[in-house]
């Protein structure tokens, strides 16, 4: 084990292989984090903060790929955090994304890494953030967050996001399902990828007659962006579309506000963490036995279980 | 206010109006949740809870209403838990699964209930597990959970479920798809649905060999059945599947360990959750200012918020 100090300031001036090692103890939950974090702490708060997601199929490591590019050619840094869950094939030929994403393999200017979700309870609101903190202090202006899937994973993303990418593709699912999914209403900018199939023109339709439906929680407008990513095409108006949500997130005030909200979750995560370990894991057997033979209400066994701390 | 006593001895006699109110109850967090859990206790332990997950646009919905019939069909109690990510649109005339869910709604033997996950931290882990045991005590045989999309809401129905069934659909995404979102170890049944569609029987074949390349946590061999859900075809099949995991699980004595590990979560989301009510939130606000300044850590933060207790 390295010295953390060692490690951080290394980090800091932007080595590659020390912001690796810091993410993998976060992802490891390494006793030296809380020291680790204090570290980072004055360093950080620069990064924008762009969560992509969207179903799988809809093209995001690719277009991942291509704004990493895009975005590298305007001289930002750039980090890359692709959220996956757990799986036994991880790590395999099988993940298409690392293979994509090899293109940036030797820019010193790009750190990507894949995280996996380990499928505990919050997901991605333990490890990831403290992983973007590593990213932000080693200098990257913007970290793209990639996220597998709907549902709760891209309710996740949102709270960490200072910008949510949803991207969208002909075919995937009609407006009905994106409404269901509840992407509608945590988008600031759209993508339509895949935008040379046929059916795109509808879909692009389909999203703007919803977003006419639904109400948002902010006065922003998302702009629709159509894309080919595995060509590049469209990139440039996803950058800027980022580029603009940014300065109104400044503007008005909101940035600020999901900054709080977002530290406020992370405080919160932490905290629970906290408790979850050093609840006595005996006796939650024995209460869930319990539970389970319906001699005690889960309520009453947590009280109980609350008590052993 | 309703008396709890009388609302569940409604509900234990099988009225659907008291199974509603309390599965309301649940779902605002009403004050007397501890009382109705433990009036509920004693009732429970019976329902075989089904998680149903799968991309949106695989025909969940569609699945989930035609198992409902063949349940039924063989004299069944069911209940149906439709879990939604929040959205503006719940409630309103776009959601197709509601009207499909219409065939059933006049039977006193099917309880059907759409639940919203409320973006809050550990979504599915805290309401629906009460939600199952208001259905389990109400006297269903089976409980069907339904969850839109992949990832983390995937993960979370597996700890809830006693058997998990995993859609797929031809060209919804290939195989390389299906194991990064990480489906193929938590599946104990798979439906190939819309099997009169070109390449499903590629996709049974991806399937297979993807499963040939993984590890499962058990000795179960998950079956791959392939249905057209629209048309009823295929859905006995996928009931003699979950049967026969139903008779796997009672005889490895997995299905207790299941449950044993369901209740252990249970029991310690509603800990964490109490704690998490009881967080200074205006100390965790300002702690949050001071982290986003870069003044203070997270864990440092964590530490201060809890020593509000």
């Amino acid at each position: 084990m390295k010295d953390p100090r060692e490690l951080v300031d290394r980090a800091l001036a932007g080595q590659q292989r020390a912001v690796a090692q810091l993410i993998s103890r976060v992802e490891s939950g390494a006793a030296d984090l809380p020291e680790i974090a204090a570290l980072l702490a004055p360093h950080t708060g620069r990064a924008q903060v762009v969560g992509l997601t969207g179903s799988p199929g809809v093209g995001k490591s690719t277009t991942t790929s291509a704004l990493v590019g895009a975005l590298r050619a305007a001289g930002k840094r750039v980090g890359v955090l692709a959220v996956d869950p757990s799986s036994p094939f991880s790590g395999g030929a099988l993940l298409g994304d690392r293979v994509r994403m090899g293109d940036h393999a030797l820019d010193d200017g790009v750190f990507i890494r894949s995280m996996a979700t380990r499928g505990h309870l919050g997901g991605l609101a333990w490890a990831t953030p403290q992983a973007l903190r590593v990213l932000d202090a080693a200098g990257c202006d913007v970290v793209l967050v990639e996220t597998v899937g709907v549902g709760q994973s891209e309710i996740d993303v949102v709270s960490l996001a200072d910008t949510t990418v949803v991207l969208l593709a002909p075919g995937m699912g009609d407006g009905v399902q994106a409404a269901k999914a509840g992407i509608l209403e945590i988008a600031d900018v759209f993508v339509v990828n895949k935008a040379d199939r046929d059916g795109a023109a509808q879909t692009v339709r389909d999203l703007r007659y919803m977003m006419s439906l639904g109400e948002r929680r902010d006065a922003w407008a998302p702009p629709v962006c159509k894309t080919v990513a595995a060509r590049g095409e469209g990139i440039e108006d996803v950058v800027a579309a980022i580029d603009g949500h940014r300065a109104w997130l400044a503007s008005s005030g909101e940035g600020a506000a999901r900054r709080r909200r977002r530290a406020e979750g992370e405080i919160e995560a932490i905290a629970l963490e906290k408790v979850r370990v050093r609840l006595d894991k005996g006796a939650v057997a024995e209460f869930a036995d319990r539970v389970v033979a319906g001699e005690l209400d889960p309520y009453a066994a947590a009280d109980q279980a609350l008590n052993t701390l």
